[in-house]
């Protein structure tokens, strides 16, 4: 294994220092793996946070700061943080406006979300969730009952952010949230797998003439095992599998995300949106805006995920709002 | 070799194509691999342009737009651009003020940019140079007489480019791309050879326990292998080295930047940035803002790389300076 580490055991902790270290804007909070925004909680606001594993950077801590995240928990690697200290985050982020908890589907994630809603609701937090499940590649899988939840959810965390930002209560943003993940697939695929710090080799074995379809981010089994193919035969795969999920008509409208599993060159990902951006040409769907870059990563993973969002007149508005974080950054027009 | 393309041979062109189709601000100028701002020449502005081989994504295209860059050429990975694209570029953006090109030390490179100055000039287009040669590892090197320009290039792109923006004249500039030039080091090292997509296989090979320190861009070769080491001690040898050659004194203030090779997960970035804040903070120097990202990458190499800018109060106000462009967003404070 050759990584730019100390320990294995370390990853996190050094991790979250050297974001912290690199924005100071953010802040850790005491003995725990979680980061907020420095400012939190902001006067009047709906918080939203999220977290899950670490491993997928920049998610979620990335995303904190205005108009995107109040607080983001780091579990360990693939692993979910834990009920007490997403429940610290829940109560350093309300500022008496309810917490908007978004959470990933994951057996693991979901259980102590809710053990930490109720934790938090026994000190008078008004906490909502929502659980985002875009993968439209297995309906259940190692770590979920139904669909899991991957890169779609940062489409989340921007919409119900702008929303939060723009001074709605927790049902408002909370709807906006749902909205988002009622219109929102995901699919997946990995050239390579990921090595996790703690194993050291890697976490299943694909040929070299092979590919993995429909892959989880902690590196899940797909749906299918694959000869090597070009990039515009594994776009059309994804992207022709997301498309018929979301039952798209003529003429609606869609943002795109391409997003890169973490080991993948950007000059690659920029060739799989081409061959998506013509899919949605050639069915006559209008792209307004395309996401491409490394969003939610598995690590070293080579691989790519291609996302779908139909998007209403709200959605483009908050999409296009103001955001200021590590990850993405969105200028006023 | 597992990546995500069609043919070899098409990768620069599709990598363009699927540029533009995200970003439709940006421009492909006919017949070429240049891209520019859509709506260059900008009237009355310096222009700043850039280019080179590619396989640094986002380097440089990804540094479009506002505040930033005018022009991009995209050469074939690893191989410069022509001087025709290059006279191209030049002539298309200029708006009468001047063409600033920002050149990094590879010889083709510097041979061509010599070569397009003068088409343009004969033209009547006022070309001024100027060349990066912040990597601190090598004098001389495959491909580069002199110390090769690597990710110090990017703080070049930004605080031209903002002089630029505010109106300033070609003389100043380029004033202060040279400045910039003049306070910038960066050293590199790989976990990981990269592999090009016509080659195939590795550019050079690395035992399981070795690294590179003193890597080029292109995989050229550093100054020493190494056994693996931990983060903390790659970290010390590369910063080490960039702060001797910068010769800081106690209070100065500085902008960093740890630069991902483009198989590097970020988490790793953030460990090494971890390291390089304790030991500016234990040598009384301060950290006026931090970089951590994939800013100049080399394909899929696994490793990075460690800038220091020595920044007085000009580049401190050119580096906040707004900036609209795919790879980087800056906002108004």
């Amino acid at each position: 294994m050759k990584k730019l580490i100390n320990e294995p055991g370390a990853v996190v902790d050094e991790m979250l220092d050297g974001m912290v270290a690199a924005h100071p804007e953010l802040r850790r909070l005491d003995g725990t793996n979680v980061l907020v925004r420095g400012d939190a909680p902001v006067d009047g606001k709906v918080a939203i946070v999220s977290g899950g594993g670490s491993g997928h950077e920049p998610t979620h801590a990335g995303y904190l700061g205005e108009g995107m995240l109040d607080g983001a928990a780091a579990g360990e690697v693939f692993t979910s943080p834990t009920a007490d200290q997403l429940n610290e985050m829940i109560q350093a982020t309300d500022s008496g406006a309810g917490v908007l908890c978004v959470v990933k589907n994951y057996e693991g994630d979901v259980m102590n979300f809710d053990t930490a809603a109720e934790m938090a609701g026994m000190e008078d937090v008004e906490v909502e969730q929502v659980v985002v499940n875009d993968d439209v590649a297995v309906e259940d899988s190692l770590y979920t009952s139904g669909r899991r939840g991957v890169a779609g959810t940062i489409f989340v965390h921007k919409c119900a952010g702008a929303k939060a930002a723009q001074g709605a209560d927790l049902g408002e943003v909370k709807a906006v949230a749902e909205n988002v993940i009622d219109n929102v697939r995901t699919m997946g695929m990995a050239l390579t797998s990921c090595i996790t710090p703690e194993k050291g080799e890697p976490t299943f074995d694909l040929g070299d003439d092979e590919i993995e379809l429909g892959i989880g981010i902690h590196g899940e089994p797909g749906t299918e095992r694959a000869d090597i193919m070009s990039a515009d035969e594994i776009t059309e795969h994804l992207t022709e599998n997301v498309l018929d999920d979301l039952d798209l008509d003529e003429g609606e409208e869609v943002v795109t995300m391409v997003n890169g599993m973490g080991g993948t060159p950007l000059s690659e990902l920029y060739i799989v949106n081409r061959k998506l951006q013509s899919m949605l040409d050639e069915r006559g769907i209008e792209t307004w805006d395309a996401w491409v870059g490394d969003y939610m990563t598995s690590l070293d993973m080579m691989g790519c995920s291609v996302s779908v969002l139909r998007v209403d007149d709200e959605l483009k508005e908050l999409l296009a709002a103001p955001a200021k974080t590590p990850a993405l950054t969105v200028t006023e027009e």
